[in-house]
């Protein structure tokens, strides 16, 4: 058999890249549950015709089909491509066993067959935080479920981040007030000035939105606004658009962004970025998209928000809000960069030499005594001479070697010192931090 | 759109039955890593080539197709169907940045287009430990991992479980000593003890393997040893067959049992039993399956064994041992069966209740301190009248209400005893075991 090359666009992670993979999931983990959000995990698998209802996503699905079966009979199923697909079929599904406003969190990959590249992956582990209500849910939850996402991604090792606010029915509202004759072309351009010059966006609004020159430039105006408080509101009442749904949209935003900002954070700013249009038809009010300081080349690593319907079975409708975090999107560019690494790739914090292989049960006794007082070890794998033993322990990252001498004696030496001290198995501990695994964070070396 | 249907083979859990399955694979992943096990995960996809190698399970992988392929041009992927297959090839790949002997344990879903039954699922998790070496493999890693996985099952609120151990050494040996002319037949005939009556296995060795009806004889009786402690080693040596690989297969036997069986178990047992073969060809000495008391409608809940030849590319063989745990075969049906539950659906240990929506800012300020202590809690989602609001938190099992009193004090109802008390934010802790939800475990429901 050949070497193996690696399967492009499914990244996998060596044992030290996954010990911070896995706490990043843990920690995300805990603050989800803080504020009372209850885990699901869906299957990784959903009707077709449910994943081909996105539009604009569909030719990135895989479909699934049983190796033996026909070449053209598919098992009608394919791998979700997001997480807020399965969640509305969940909530559609299991309605009858859940009590609404529903609050749930769900870490777990998702599939797109689309060319792979930097922070773009065919397998891809996501985060989503979201709320979902029978038939009504109301607005404080906008607020609610964006400051979980926001002390969540404060808690992570990662470079500063960017939570980028802005509201669908201001948006709407102020080119309805504006007499914009089609409001859904002009989200869709607006939401081209990431990728073209701001010029070409006015072109664009006026012949494929059918603005005025003096509209478009209004339009333009709208989306430069981007403060980090509530200054906006009269930045944009400067502008001189009136309209109920405006107002609706300042007011939400105003409060989102005050929400989100309450309260001390590490390393996570908050602005109102009306430029902000996210493209897809089913969002209906908050919208947010979430940037990492050196990271701008990954555009967003997150973004979520409001949507009336989220699932609706013709009788009910479950409106919901939430966001999402890329989870694979911001770690494997961290990793790969260094900004990020575990501090050894195995749990162990001792390894129990051998002295010879007649005693290895007792060195077994020795590792039976440290793990019930919940110290990861191991025992050495060969009776070799102890400085093999050591350069072994020192290869694999793993700080304390532990000894037994014929006297019934016991010694432990931090190999990273060289320090060796007698120690009894009932009552030896090593520092909190050599425990276990730790998460090593060089932000400096952020590009 | 309609009501969904579940999709047969892909089980899906409630909020508080995965609370349950995340409280299990936590106390796995943690027994693992006290045993110095390293974590890893890998892609959900292999090449076809790698899948299909297998044989007889091929019929049974998904293969992917992304859907705007031509109807006839699949990916060249399949979803793999166990974690044996990617783990070696992870080996392969990786084996540049990997430190042998390599532990490592996983946990993750893998798929099988089978028809679905109780414990047969299409979808499904599974927890595998194993240990590789490059070129060789001590045997005392037998003993070791497979008290790992006694040690793991030990610590789960589950039936009692029996790791019944053979050695493939043993009975190739035992075979060949007597003469047999095809081993390899005779071990796929006895394999299937547990489907038929004795006499018919007995006559498939005579008619399928070539035994004559003495040997067939023979070969029944060795099947048919079955010992808690190493006392088949003398039952084994009274049938009078000699073979010094039959020696091999009895020393490790007896040692693995041994080894196993020695310390102090919940409700783990360990036997011997000399009918154990797995079918599988790539196992070459030890080998176990694991049954769960009054579950022996599953068959085993688990198995594993060593195989000289975990992977290979040619120059480098990597030989390993390990075992596997079905988490979705145990759970699905003791939570199925009300064996096991999660005490409630949500993390929340407390609702702050809301007096009016003019103070929902002041409940926020009580769930922030609540949660700075690392109390999980939710605000009420409106402002309903009081009794409404505790009847909520009751409906949704979470244990504890906070009430905000217009003089600014402030009381905590348990809604179980109806008790109602002065509390400080900054110092008030439910119980240790109201904190997260629970693990309920009926063990005496077991059928």
């Amino acid at each position: 058999m050949a070497k193996i090359a690696p399967l492009s666009g499914f990244p996998e992670l060596l044992p030290a890249a996954r010990v911070v993979e896995r706490e990043v999931i843990a920690s995300l983990a805990h603050t989800f549950e803080l504020h009372g959000f209850a885990n699901i995990e869906t299957r990784v698998v959903e009707p077709l015709d449910r994943l081909a209802k996105g539009g604009e996503v569909d030719k990135e699905i895989y479909v699934l089909r049983r190796l033996h079966a026909a070449a053209d009979e598919d098992a009608g199923v394919g791998l979700h491509f997001d997480l807020t697909v399965p969640f509305a079929r969940y909530v559609l599904e299991h309605a009858g066993h859940l009590e609404f406003p529903f609050r749930r969190f769900q870490i777990q990959p998702a599939w797109r067959g689309e060319r792979p590249q930097e922070g773009r992956y065919r397998q891809f582990t996501q985060a989503d935080v979201d709320i979902v209500g029978r038939d009504r849910l109301s607005f404080h939850h906008d607020i609610e479920v964006m400051r979980v996402m926001v002390d969540a991604l404060d808690a992570l090792p990662i470079p500063p981040v960017s939570f980028q606010f802005n509201n669908r029915k201001l948006i709407q509202g102020f080119y309805r007030g504006l007499g914009l004759p089609d409001v859904t072309a002009a989200i869709r351009t607006i939401d081209k000035l990431d990728k073209l010059p701001a010029e070409r966006v006015a072109e664009l609004l006026v012949s494929d939105a059918g603005a005025t020159p003096e509209q478009a430039q209004r339009c333009l105006e709208l989306a430069t606004i981007r403060v980090p408080d509530t200054s906006f509101v009269e930045r944009v009442r400067a502008l001189g658009v009136e309209d109920e749904l405006l107002d609706e949209g300042l007011a939400e935003l105003a409060a989102v962004v005050e929400g989100c900002a309450a309260g001390e954070h590490r390393h996570v700013t908050v602005e109102a970025n009306l430029r902000i249009a996210r493209g897809l038809d089913y969002y209906t009010g908050t919208v947010v998209e979430i940037f990492m300081a050196g990271y701008e080349r990954l555009k967003s690593v997150g973004g979520g928000g409001r949507y009336d319907a989220l699932a609706t079975d013709g009788r009910t409708t479950y409106p919901g809000v939430g966001v999402s975090f890329g989870v694979s999107r911001t770690l494997i560019p961290l990793l790969a960069d260094g900004v990020l690494a575990g501090s050894r790739p195995v749990p162990s914090a001792v390894l129990v030499a051998v002295t010879n292989e007649e005693s290895r049960t007792q060195s077994d006794v020795i590792a039976t005594a440290l793990r019930a007082r919940d110290i990861p070890c191991e025992v050495a794998p060969a009776a070799q001479k102890f400085g093999k033993q050591i350069r072994d322990a020192e290869r694999r990252g793993i700080p304390y070697v532990w000894f037994s001498n014929a006297d019934g004696g016991h010694e432990v030496k931090d190999i990273r010192s060289g320090e060796q001290v007698a120690a009894d198995p009932a009552t030896w501990a090593p520092p909190e931090e050599d425990l276990r695994p730790q998460v090593i964070s060089n932000e400096e070396t952020t590009p």
